[in-house]
């Protein structure tokens, strides 16, 4: 359960940031948002006005929402000719997370509020959440740990000749059984994942929609990610990419593993992404730039050979080298081209250099840090080598 | 993989709607939208004149796109510069799906198309999808197969004493073996669910935020939505409500299991249950209106003496019995109050008559069905009992 404080400091935060935009407020509706500050994600509309208290106005379940909102004044959603009411003439100008706020949701709103204008918060909202406290810092180190027992676990059930899809169900029975809430939240639009990657060289090396290194294949056109029925051979490189969910708390981490001995284009790869990670991990610190950090790893990844193959197929690169995570899999910031803001104490980052082999298949690391004044501290705590089986 | 006349029917019917809006032509950028209409999920915006061919512009990947795309003109997403130079003047009229577009991508495309009016085809959308093809109910009928295959198997891994997790686990695990893709999509804003729930009488009984009857406690406040850690009890209702995704496409079932003897007050609920069921797949004929149906299941409900417990925990009740699914969870129709349109042959709902006993948990059954001349022709084909163990 998130606790009173996390909620009211997290309110004051956003308070300060809504002043400074001029705003006279904003309305939450997104669910994850909604719990961020209140600690209840039933679905309700949260109302933060730039000074004094907010206002939960609940949909579905009140009841449970009532024993779960740190919210004072949390009320049952009202009519629709008693919601402007709750709205004074002097609120003017309202915040709202355009990013993923549908049209018809923005018309619903703007029909309740009329005379009333709406500025996009997407960047504050985001840029707050990057910002770990030690009580959510202590959440994700619950899912860390609950991550790495399950991965610890894989010599026992990943077995030659197995399909791709049976490791993935064993993979996510133990993430289940270990406390895994399941469902893995993402910001951006057209990103989906389920749970995470369990693919081996016969697919990893393939590209496809997801904004990462690597897809898989997956099971169909219309699931094209993740574990495909293909069965994982000896000498291909298994590479396991998984998420958990505790709390609401996202963490992200990848292992490798392979029956028998790599290719040795593969072991140079993995070498190198494990170099990239080392400098990384040295500058997590507060000041760097995010898209310095980038173009650091990705020369890294070009003096030994392996630009074309940095962080996806050939030809469908992303420019990115590490992502944010917290209740979402995609927070900020970005270890990206174009991401030119300085690291702040606190931020959760899962980095992750990758190589796509065409032929081979995908090879790489992934742990999560929290960024801090002496560099990256791992929240991920196994070894990283690749497993040989 | 979606077959070439699947996607060009798919397309005739769209623009035929389209033409009676008057519109020149409609944008989806939403993934299932996309991957409907061309069979591939990949990145990509699809553009669809009222007359002439369609345009499929893809971000990631392009590569994986063009061996799934079954549109002729797939091409790389154009540069900003390029992009408006696609849409001549005589394009004064766009759709667009106003329920899931956000703000912020619907701000993008009115500066790239500058003068255009937008609309709203959310419903036409959604109306084109309900309608199933023998194709899409091909793919259903398997999906059921899979589905029903896993609750077969309940009695042999389902054990007294077990955490409701580790049935979810265990069903889940199987699920996935039987080739279950895993994520399943829901178009309603706030609404998530992670593969379907595993709840007993400890749980069942409370409300939460889901549109649903049921939706358990959930392992936290951020993900509070199936099962749970409490352990299964002799007595007990224990109720399995799972969906499984094959080729993108969703069936929905739920059955129930007992150890020992459910108290009377279950029996009699779970009775009302399948004669609610009975009559509305009798009348699952096209002609027949949706409200109608709806509300004559919450007067059988009604007269059992059940009215109160009818869809959800008293006072918290949701006001439907049974909705459409495909490619997604909540798809058009809904057995609901105020949804008074005619069933079509070829639409496919489930139906999910289920009650909610405070203190004793919650019963009820769901299968999906396709609408036919003859009433409702069941895809999940399981037998409907309570089963003892």
């Amino acid at each position: 359960m998130l606790i009173k404080m996390e909620s009211e400091q997290r309110i004051i935060r956003l308070q300060k940031a809504l002043n400074k935009m001029e705003l006279d407020g904003a309305l939450f509706v997104y669910p994850i948002d909604v719990y961020y500050f209140t600690g209840t994600r039933q679905n309700s509309t949260l109302w933060v006005p730039t000074e004094g208290n907010p206002m939960l106005l609940v949909r579905k379940s009140y009841a449970r929402a009532t024993t779960e909102s740190l919210i004072e004044d949390t009320r049952p959603f009202p009519s629709s000719r008693e919601f402007p009411n709750l709205f004074g003439p002097q609120i003017k100008r309202i915040g709202f997370t355009f990013d993923i706020l549908p049209v018809q949701q923005y018309q619903y709103y703007s029909k309740m509020l009329p005379g009333r204008e709406f500025t996009d918060i997407s960047p504050i909202n985001r840029e707050l959440r990057s910002v770990k406290s030690e009580w959510e810092l202590e959440q994700m180190r619950h899912s860390g740990d609950c991550l790495c027992s399950v991965f610890a676990q894989v010599p026992e059930f990943l077995k030659e000749g197995m399909r791709e899809l049976d490791l993935s169900a064993e993979f996510e029975c133990r993430l289940r059984k270990a406390g895994g809430e399941g469902y893995v939240r993402m910001r951006a639009f057209n990103q989906e994942l389920f749970h995470g990657l369990a693919v081996s060289g016969a697919t990893s090396d393939k590209p496809g929609f997801f904004d990462g290194a690597v897809s898989g294949r997956g099971l169909s056109a219309a699931s094209p990610q993740g574990s495909s029925v293909e069965k994982i051979v000896a000498g291909s490189p298994v590479l396991l990419d998984y998420t958990v969910v505790f709390n609401g708390y996202i963490v992200d981490m990848t292992r490798m593993f392979v029956f028998g001995q790599p290719k040795p284009e593969l072991e140079k790869a993995f070498a190198t992404a494990i170099a990239i990670q080392q400098y990384l991990v040295e500058n997590l610190k507060p000041g760097m730039i995010c898209e310095d950090l980038f173009l650091v790893a990705a020369s890294m990844a070009e003096d030994a050979g392996l630009g074309r193959n940095f962080m996806g197929a050939p030809g469908e690169n992303a420019r990115f080298v590490g992502h944010g995570v917290g209740l979402e899999l995609d927070e900020y910031p970005v270890l990206a081209q174009g991401f030119k803001v300085p690291l702040q104490v606190g931020q959760t980052i899962a980095i992750e250099p990758k190589f796509v082999l065409p032929g081979l298949g995908a090879v790489g690391i992934e742990n999560t840090f929290a960024v801090s004044s002496g560099g990256g501290i791992k929240i991920t705590g196994m070894a990283d080598e690749m497993i040989s089986l």
